[in-house]
């Protein structure tokens, strides 16, 4: 209980923030509030791992694996990771399941809650470590693998927190029917599902597992975390923190571990198919997706997406270009909420005087490109491509099947010679080509479809998203009826909107506690992080009654 | 909103109530409490319809339907229903989403609330209804469909406006991040999933069919309400009352159709497979069940059950005699809450003094249920069998399976002659004769299963829940270890559990706000009334950006 004191005024400050939607980020963003010995010593203890194995995880084995290679290096990272078979990682979650079932749920807040205030002092670490592994930027690493995944776990907690605290935990009830009367003790009891499986991604590992990780804990359910054999690094992390803290209070480190295997011998759909395993969470690819969604199991998944833009008008193009074109480029189109198809009118995009036609603007797009990749801090925003695959997937679509905009291959990164980048292809292709933009392209490639109008351009993103699914929607139009008829239409195919962004507020960024990431209603997944039924369908309320 | 303020306090009281857990009664129960004069009027409205069209619903077709046989009269009642073909009752439904949906969460509570008032004045038309449908004693048919039933509609209506009033409908929020700032306006919309189909029984027609309509249209959803085809009344009259609260409020009364077909003509699988069909509720046979829960859609099933009961020990075995006897009794086993496996060790039961043997309790037993019989009032608890396909079923067990209790055929139903009666058959059966008693039998069949010990007794309970499900299960038990051993066991298993219950509570009974009514865990059934889950999984929500 010790913990929960130290952390409860965060605790209830995350709850109240989960219903006020506000801005609530506990973990802090900006870099340059860190100091120089932070960010020194995180690259440090990174570094230090290099050709070593990963012994935070204190499990014994004789197997260790690890095929890790940086994608600013090109080199393996040669970190090992201990392997433990399917069944033991069953047993032991199963063994750990009473301990930590039994606690109070203040005590599970206070205890997953040190974790992330713990985790803070190791951004730094998990930064290098995220930025090593996905490709992402140095920024980019920081912030999704650091202060914006702890402020999503923290979100879980709240959730959770909010969500078992709901029903009392007992009652005493006198009932009088006519000459009878009676009294009953009744009990509502949060029964966690069972153990849990949490297959993580290359991309954004941390991002978009903790928030399931944290789920699973704060309401009582053992959890594997399977990561991607690629990405193995910042997850190991994670999940050695919180077994540091269980093991501090007591409780066993086995409620969370950690599922290594490799590349040639996948153990996911052998756990994710073990009876006991009862709550999958899933990132990744659509088909993978679509498997573990027809397990009968309770999953929560967050697969591809094909998210569109709509330009119909602006009362101000550059700073829509400029916004664009930034949103398109961050980590090279390797995000789930990436824009990917651009639709505009052939007779170009209204504005204050007149238009912008349809060529001028893939012109002015294709310039604000451009002039980031020459800005400074610009190679850090594309980051790498994260495998081969991402890469020879963009690099094989021919640019021929429409009018070339952009196509310029790989761009040199600063400091990383070898870095494994590409940069961003633009087509503009005509609204007929359905063939060519009615698909997801993971990675740098970006389609400019000219439809004969707005209603064109809704009607075709539209059937882009009931047949793929989508995550986010960029909308740009100054016209209030046609905005909220898009926004309706959207929403019908529960997909959110954002309107007219500008500056520095980008599609592609979900704000904990107050976005919700991924609606749960279209193809992109059934999860939705984090709201309620995120929380619910972990656990069975179940009430007891005692005559007395 | 003019509903909604005359219903307000009602509405807010029934959202403490859900999550203080307290009994909150708002429908009185005690037929005690109600005039002659609604009794008999409640009996006119109800003659009245007897061989004519069901008009009340005013739709138009030229195909009028229906096959009711009163199980006390054993005849037809000779009234028929609109018959609206599958695509008209999809299109109709489509074309009254939009006004549905666009209107307030408070309007929506106002007006469902304003149907449960009115239902109020017709308890007793609904009761007669459902007594000469289902075969409900009176008694038990004005509760069910009555004021049980309204209360947990209006615990929908509660669990439903708290959930929607969650977020905000919008907020601003400022964000300033380095020299950047900028202003975004957000809005959260809970989007309806669509039009919902809900599949009603025939033994509790209005009771199982009601939190699920109520809960679909408090989320904006239009409901297509199949009834059975042998039970149609009882609903019909609470389709066409919220069809009449909705035209007098302006909106369209195609909100919520009646969906009437035939035993030889059953529409209800073309239904379910519709693609415009979102939500599927469902109450029936397991097997239906199971193909619901596969369809591809957001699914709520209550299926079959075997309810077990345990006897280890008790400080009051007359009591507890009683107490099982009227459970066993109530509706003649119709009830999904139904105890059907009683589990008692081989020496006996444990009270004060010493020991009930196994015998002594069966001979107890089996006086306690005859000389319910014989009271006054006791057929009325027993009622009738609903169709002949279950009276088949347990006329079929043969009793030389075990050693027989009870087997005493059809008895005598007060004022109704021809009434389609059976009598408890109890048997009792060694635990090693587990093909005999790991079935469920839907009807009067009762066994008593004398095992090795209480241990033995919790395992092979144990394996009924985890093969067929539980809704329910009765102990008693005085042993303070054993009685937590034996709550964290079935706990686990998803099942809740009911203590050493007596006098005038009955295991079969799930009261509204308080109890939850199957715990969705276990194999009787994927939903909880009223459970958040059983809300929120009905609409998405989402979240709209928009920068200032």
């Amino acid at each position: 209980m010790q913990l929960f004191n130290t952390h409860k005024e965060l605790i209830y400050e995350a709850v109240e923030a989960l219903s006020s939607r506000n801005f609530n980020s506990v973990y802090i963003e900006d870099i340059k509030d860190y100091s120089d010995e932070e960010k020194e010593s995180g690259l440090k203890a990174f570094q230090l791992r290099f050709n070593t194995d990963f012994t935070d995880l204190s499990v014994k084995t004789d197997e260790w694996v690890g095929e890790e290679v940086s994608p600013f290096l090109q080199t393996g990272l040669g970190i090992r990771y201990p392997v433990i078979d399917e069944q033991t990682l069953i047993n032991n979650a199963k063994k750990s399941s009473n301990s930590w079932k039994n606690i109070d749920i203040e005590e599970r807040a206070g205890i997953l809650t040190e974790v992330l205030e713990r985790l803070k002092d190791r951004f730094f670490e998990l930064a290098n470590a995220t930025m090593h592994t996905t490709g992402q930027g140095f920024t980019m690493a920081f912030q999704s693998s650091g202060p914006h995944s702890c402020d999503r776990a923290l979100e879980a907690i709240a959730m959770g927190f909010h969500e078992i605290k709901r029903f009392p935990e007992q009652i005493k009830i006198d009932k009088t029917s006519g000459n009878f009367s009676y009294s009953l003790k009744k009990t509502w009891k949060p029964i966690p599902r069972g153990i849990s499986l949490v297959i993580a991604c290359s991309t954004f590992p941390v991002w978009n597992s903790i928030p399931a990780i944290f789920a699973n804990l704060i309401t009582g359910n053992p959890v594997i975390v399977k990561p991607h054999p690629k990405a193995v690094l910042p997850l190991a992390i994670v999940v050695s923190e919180i077994r540091q803290v269980l093991k501090e209070s007591g409780l066993k480190t086995e409620t969370v571990q950690l599922a290594c295997d490799t590349s040639a011998n996948p153990i996911t759909t052998k756990l994710a198919e073990n009876p006991e395993i009862k709550i999958v969470d899933y990132t990744g690819n659509t088909k993978f997706g679509n498997y573990i969604e027809q397990l009968d199991k309770i999953t929560f998944t967050e697969k591809g997406a094909v998210n569109p833009v709509i330009i119909d008008s602006t009362k101000d193009i550059e700073s829509l270009i400029q916004n664009l074109a930034f949103s398109l480029l961050l980590y090279s189109k390797q995000m789930c909420t990436s824009p990917q198809n651009i639709y505009i009118p052939a007779d170009g995009i209204k504005i204050k005087d007149g238009n912008v036609s349809f060529d001028d603007f893939t012109d002015r797009l294709q310039i604000a490109v451009n002039s980031i990749y020459e800005k400074k801090w610009g190679p850090s925003v594309m980051g790498c491509i994260q495998n081969d695959k991402t890469l020879k997937s963009v690099k094989e679509i021919s640019m021929s099947l429409g009018k070339k905009i952009l196509d310029n291959g790989s761009f040199k990164m600063p400091e990383y010679d070898s870095a494994r980048t590409q940069s961003l292809k633009i087509l503009a292709v005509d609204s007929g080509k359905q063939e060519v933009f009615q698909r997801e392209i993971f990675g740098p490639m970006v389609f400019i479809v000219k439809t004969e109008n707005t209603d064109k351009s809704i009607e075709l993103a539209l059937r882009g998203v009931n047949q793929f699914g989508a995550i986010t929607c960029l909308v740009f139009c100054t016209d209030f009826m046609k905005s909220k008829e898009i926004e309706e239409k959207f929403n019908n195919a529960f997909v959110p909107v954002s309107f007219n962004f500008s500056g520095q507020a980008f599609v592609n960024l979900h704000t904990a506690f107050s976005d919700l990431h991924v609606s749960g209603g279209n193809l992109s997944g059934n999860a939705s992080i984090v709201d309620p039924g995120y929380i619910t369908r972990r656990f069975i309320w179940i009430g007891n009654r005692f005559m007395l």
